[in-house]
């Protein structure tokens, strides 16, 4: 196997032998069923985003970009002007499939740039693939340096508790808050993961200790009420999650239960690290203060996955889908291009201070 | 209604009209249903405290005390030898239904006593009647006692969070930690509770959310981990939580959560009080240490309540029942007596150096 055919074949998502679908592992089936998915049919590529059968933010570009590739193929007798006029028109169908997505916009803003700036078919289809590969392959080397940065803060036979998923099913290859014990896993080196379920939406019991069981890492399933307990028992060396969005004075917005996980740790002596690409650092953010905290239904907490209600229709939640981890409880804050240290005001500015043009 | 009528009719385990059964609110069907069960047979009784249709130490204790008069009328035509043989067997198959429930034992062998004491049949069932209730009114005034404590605390206004559940269907009348807001509530005052959902059982969201709901208390329903944000949003005043055992030293064993919460508080500076009868403070115990905790099936938390399991079966789960919060966390501990403030380990002593006459 050459080594683009293992970018393109052998992850999460991707290309079948014949590049004329996209194969995904369907997340909704997980961990009951491992139901690999073909998809080759614009209307099932936007349920596939929609319906979170694809998820995490990495993952759902690197699908995004596969499609429109795949897609095209099947346009290549058109004129140049009907196949740009139907490439416009089903990339922002797929687009709206989950409008918050940013990689999702990203990536498909980078593929049809290529179709923008070439007018010849065969070329086109050509490239199109090529940034699709592109776009996978950057995803792979960023999760790895970032695992490769936290497995330098281990030793064998190490605990860690993570939260959420930050898997390979999110990403590509390693992912990046719980990549650095699947790189270590590959090289021999053993250690103790504690998964926090993640209430509501459960992805640390479904998804997270899926992939680290299947890896074959020693995982151990907790419920979110259970850190604490874990961690004055001795068996914590690090906290390690990841990162939906960093402000520039090192304020981390992540999955709802991060900011108390980092309390608690604190309280016991234990570092916290939030790993991430060097993407979600906005500098134009000044605290965590600014960042909104997105809400979601409350029948997540009160009826979904169960076979009847938890909880009195007229009950009210507060159902916060992440919240924000003061910076003075993180002891670095690890990306693609090295591990951040405090002052992260400082330090952050200096790593990542031409972030603002991209 | 005179006195006697109102304490053994209105609460959440009483004799029915005639005292031929005791009706309980059936705990398995809420929130979804309220359910009364009539209970007269023995085979029942056994059921009902098995499979938890009633739970809660102290609520346990107050039915086991009703079955056995309930019982016990339907033999009034025995012999004496007789009847204390029958009732004698019936008292230790009722006791098996729950090992480890402490109130349980307690109870039967407060109402054993009568029987041993005396040989007049009509007189013992009265005396085992006057003595169910006084074990269930006895229960009431600590539990008034107790929220009269823990209300004087409050002022109109605050916003209290709890964990699992310490209410009315647990106890009887007001419960314990959630007490102080039940009373409050029916002198007018307002508060805003914020109730975990106190993961794997979910007795926060079933039960706790649902008692509060019903009694016309303002509360919020919240995942275990929405803790730090709601006291970061600046909603929280202060945290009530209930006690299954107190050490000599003030740490405090509860259920599995309540460690994490306090830690929490802590770092926001929210003072944090456990809630309890005087009955759980063990002055032979020295340190929280010392206290054993319960592990429990690894099915609670992967497939319980579920549609569908959320972890694969070989999946590794750490289950803990409870957890202990050092009493450094504390703010108080209040019981029937009072509120014990620190140093807890002379504090403690000096209000309950009788507790080990018991």
């Amino acid at each position: 196997m050459d080594a683009l055919h293992e970018v393109t074949h052998s992850a999460n998502v991707r290309l079948n032998d014949e590049d004329s679908t996209v194969v995904i592992i369907d997340q909704t089936k997980l961990p009951n069923e491992l139901v690999y998915l073909p998809i080759d049919k614009v209307e099932d590529a936007y349920q596939a985003i929609k319906t979170l059968q694809v998820r995490g933010a990495p993952a759902i570009g690197i699908f995004a970009g596969y499609c429109m590739y795949i897609f095209s193929k099947k346009w290549k007798d058109l004129s140049y002007e009907e196949f740009k006029k139907k490439y416009e028109e089903v990339g922002a169908y797929l687009n709206s499939s989950r409008p918050t997505a940013v990689n999702l916009s990203w990536a498909l803003r980078r593929m049809k740039k290529i179709v923008e700036e070439n007018a010849d078919i065969p070329t086109i289809l050509t490239l199109l693939k090529k940034e699709a590969v592109a776009i996978h392959e950057e995803d792979i080397a960023m999760c790895k340096a970032i695992s490769e940065y936290g497995l330098s803060l281990l030793k064998p036979g190490d605990g860690i508790i993570t939260h959420c998923n930050t898997g390979p099913l999110a990403t590509s290859r390693y992912g990046t808050a719980i990549g650095p014990m699947l790189l270590g896993n590959e090289r021999g080196l053993d250690f103790r993961v504690y998964a926090d379920e993640t209430r509501p939406l459960l992805q640390g019991a479904r998804l997270t200790s899926y992939e680290l069981q299947r890896a074959g890492v020693d995982v151990t399933l907790i419920c979110d009420n259970m850190a604490s307990i874990v961690m004055k028992n001795g068996w914590v060396d690090y906290v390690f999650f990841g990162c939906d969005r960093i402000a520039a004075n090192g304020d981390v917005a992540n999955k709802i239960g991060s900011s108390g996980l980092a309390i608690i740790a604190k309280h016991y002596g234990i570092p916290v690290y939030s790993l991430g690409p060097s993407s979600t650092i906005d500098l134009n953010t000044p605290t965590g203060d600014d960042i909104k905290i997105e809400l979601r239904d409350p029948d997540e907490i009160k009826t979904m996955w169960y076979e009847k209600p938890m909880a009195l229709p007229e009950t009210k939640c507060y159902n916060p889908s992440f919240d924000v981890t003061d910076h003075t409880l993180l002891s670095g804050i690890i990306t693609e291009k090295g591990i951040v240290r405090p002052p992260f005001d400082v330090n952050l500015k200096k790593m990542f201070g031409d972030n603002n043009d991209k």
